[in-house]
């Protein structure tokens, strides 16, 4: 007999079930609806929230756990349970009507970010922020509150939501190493480049650059039957088993970006098209947390899109798309595309400076949710920050500084780490891939990315929840994330020129 | 003190938010879904409809309507109360188990027939559809059921949930008159219009189609910070204060269709942005009935813009996205709009014709609700009625048959004769317009529709569900509805030329 297990799991897929509403109503809200529609649906969106945190907090569910605890379960079934718990503990703890204020204050920074992020109007930006970071700190001070043994800041619970099994000790000491050896590492490959790369001048037709976009994605294995590309302010993935949804979004004046953040989110929504059917609405089958999703993303954006033997293959594809480019040798295309160029913008910022951006990031977040620091400090930080690893001057530019990212405005603090993990994460799966197929690189040469998701399928995606973060990187290889994997693999794409 | 009023406002508040969720859900589901969501969809839709069915027929509700009974209201909250009630007795009466397993079963029937549809495969839809139909008998006994003082058959019962006020003995009487007279006149247009009017070749371009739609629907006054223009199977509108959506559809062939598809939809939009925002989400804020709904729409597409002066007014502006249309006269273009000549399509039926088409519905959902028919004698009956009606010949033509309208597989039997109703209190309502505003054809000639908007806003958006359909009616046009209006308006315009 297994009937508490079962009632959790009808449970779990009832609020599943509500997820989805929610998810595609923010994604019609980010891609879709016109300004007026904002205000019913951030009231839409709370609601749900709201019915989701009661379903999943209900009165009924601690007897359920508490007698599931005694049925006899198969083994992945208690790995099932296990996470059920964890998802049930982070919700209990929290208010529902934090929960809810959160929902509407979030929707509406959002919102109005989008605007006000065009206008450089930080003015207007800082009370809905403040807003944001007041219920944030309250959340966070009950994660920590409910597990104290584990956090030792506020801060520290919510890192656990994003990046769960990498602590934020192990976080904080891989940071603090990175920072000593990146901008020394940064201005060698910068030296090594040169100033020989091609300028390519636009406009390129962003009809032209959607169809290539798709090509990519269908050369990447992006299945349209069950997904959309679409456009919004802030490239993102989501959607469920059996409609993935991602977004890009083009310039005019050059196509790396757009091809970039695809080949970025279809990663991202590969995991989750991987991602093992029978645990369908069920914890244990989702994605394993960011971190994980983050090293997807970046591995089929930095390990293999910007592979040289895949650039060889695409060259070709983008002549015919974008026949202006037609001058471009495959070797000036690669140049293009890994150009290594401290800059302001974290999403399209090359790979060796990126953790820069992730560590300013860190440190800010870390302080205002710890409240350290005020909403108002952020963009003197910002400044100082930016001029201190990158070398750039981003005063009064609050728009391609402080403002440009969603996470904030969305109440994600916490998340930023997983980029940079997820960059340690992919240079470390990567490397297994090429060690079992010596022959990665004329594989990709013709285009055959058949070997890679086979191999993350296997070891990554068809897993969800069943190990931890730590389990899962070292079933698939062999140790648990090493930040020497991406060290190295800067070295070798970037000082080295072998891939 | 009204608490128990006030507990009512916030329930039906909720379950409004939980119906945001569904409406653009489904929005989506027809207009943006990729095929393999479908699945994922139809349960997060059932789940919903579940949930606002549980919301709305709880145990508490009997106490909150008993006691708000007694409870000192103003007079506009007392028809609040009242509508609050009649949509929870309409509720109440149904089991969840059935509301859900129709969501399931109108899901997959709607989504199949898409594909299904442009296959001719009658053979594959036919199961579906089944499913479909024993469920609203099901529906449709229960809701007799529940008031069979007022309801002869089951399928009176349906009728009331779309054409309130309306009776069924009403309804019938009319349409056995118009069915006397329809075909007769009908032959009378035809042969005062004669062989004279012009064919018009395409193709036409789609986007320039599209911005001719936009451009339509900014002078017609929708505004587009508050909606949204797509492409769908078959044109719709929904959506919810400050965020309405509708579609059309194009085809290279002809323009007409989409311009008279937008002019409608825009129509049943208006109505819908001009509810009384005070009383949003609640029952008595939302539209009148469908029969009123279709008054607004029809009232749009056939009394405004296919006035003369109204044609007058656009040609220019068709010639100028539509260069090949260039050649031809306003006089030309106004014959071509308004052509009579029987054919399969509901939605691209003239005015003169379509009440026939309708007709031909009403008496085959009347009878298959009322089990006097079964789906597999459908094909039979829309073959011998369109034969009989409108001289066609519809055998083996399933697409452009009794498959080719979404109500069905949706399961809103008893919507069809809304259109005809709807199209009777158009004609009398711009009548109406007309007398209240002798230099209207001035004013239409200049692209002034303003005084048309603001006496519909006046006399009937912003009435939501105040007033009766026939007090509605009553209140702005002196007397309840009256096909009179409509049967001298196909006068004055197809025989007479007035306008």
């Amino acid at each position: 007999m297994s009937k508490n297990y079962l009632n959790l799991v009808e449970r779990f897929r009832k609020i599943s079930n509500l997820e989805h509403a929610s998810t595609f109503l923010s994604w019609d809200q980010q891609v879709m609806m016109p300004a007026g529609g904002n205000s019913a649906r951030s009231e839409a969106l709370a609601e749900l929230a709201g019915i989701q945190h009661e379903l999943l907090t209900s009165a009924d569910m601690v007897n359920y756990f508490d007698n599931a605890a005694t049925e006899q379960l198969e083994e992945s079934k208690q790995v099932s349970l296990k996470e059920m718990k964890l998802k049930w503990q982070q919700a209990v703890c929290m208010p529902s009507d934090l929960v809810r204020a959160q929902s509407l204050a979030t929707s509406k920074c959002q919102h109005e970010w989008q605007q006000q992020r065009s206008d450089n109007n930080w003015r207007e930006f800082l009370p809905n922020l403040n807003e944001v970071v007041s219920l944030a700190r309250q959340e966070a001070c009950i994660r920590q509150e409910a597990n104290s043994d584990a956090f030792k800041t506020p801060y520290d619970a919510m890192l656990d939501l994003y990046a769960a099994g990498d602590t934020s000790e192990f976080i904080g000491k891989v940071f603090s190493d990175l920072k000593e050896q990146l901008p020394e590492l940064l201005q060698m490959v910068i030296d090594n480049q040169g100033t020989n790369s091609k300028v390519i001048h636009g406009p390129f037709d962003v009809d032209q650059q959607t169809a290539l976009s798709k090509k990519l994605m269908e050369i990447l294995g992006f299945n349209f039957s069950s997904g959309r590309l679409d456009v919004s302010a802030h490239p993102f993935s989501t959607g469920v088993k059996g409609d993935h949804r991602i977004t890009t979004r083009y310039s005019q004046d050059e196509f790396a970006e757009a091809m970039l953040a695809t080949a970025h989110e279809t990663g991202h929504a590969s995991y989750e098209a991987g991602l093992p059917a029978e645990w369908q609405g069920l914890p244990v089958g989702m994605a394993r947390s960011m971190s994980v999703h983050e090293s997807q993303s970046l591995l089929f954006e930095k390990q293999l899109f910007l592979a040289k033997p895949f650039v060889d293959f695409m060259s070709p594809k983008i002549q015919n798309f974008l026949p202006s480019t037609g001058t471009l040798s495959s070797q000036e295309l690669w140049s293009y595309f890994t150009k290594v160029k401290p800059g302001f913008i974290r999403v399209e910022a090359d790979e060796v400076s990126y953790p820069l951006h992730v560590i300013l990031r860190h440190e800010i977040e870390s302080k205002l949710i710890n409240s350290e620091i005020e909403v108002v400090d952020i963009p003197d930080l910002w400044d100082q920050g930016m001029q201190d690893y990158l070398n750039i001057d981003t005063r009064g530019n609050f728009k391609d500084g402080c403002m440009q990212d969603i996470h904030w405005p969305a109440g994600a603090f916490g998340y930023f780490p997983s980029y940079t993990l997820g960059a340690f994460n992919a240079a470390q799966l990567f490397h297994s891939i090429r060690k079992e197929h010596p022959d990665w690189q004329a594989r990709l040469e013709k285009g055959d990315v058949q070997f890679v998701l086979q191999w993350l399928e296997i070891n990554i995606w068809s897993k969800g929840s069943l190990y931890t973060t730590e389990q899962l990187m070292t079933n698939a290889t062999g140790e648990r994330t090493n930040p020497e994997y991406f060290v190295e693999h800067i070295r070798s794409r970037y000082l080295k020129g072998e891939y």
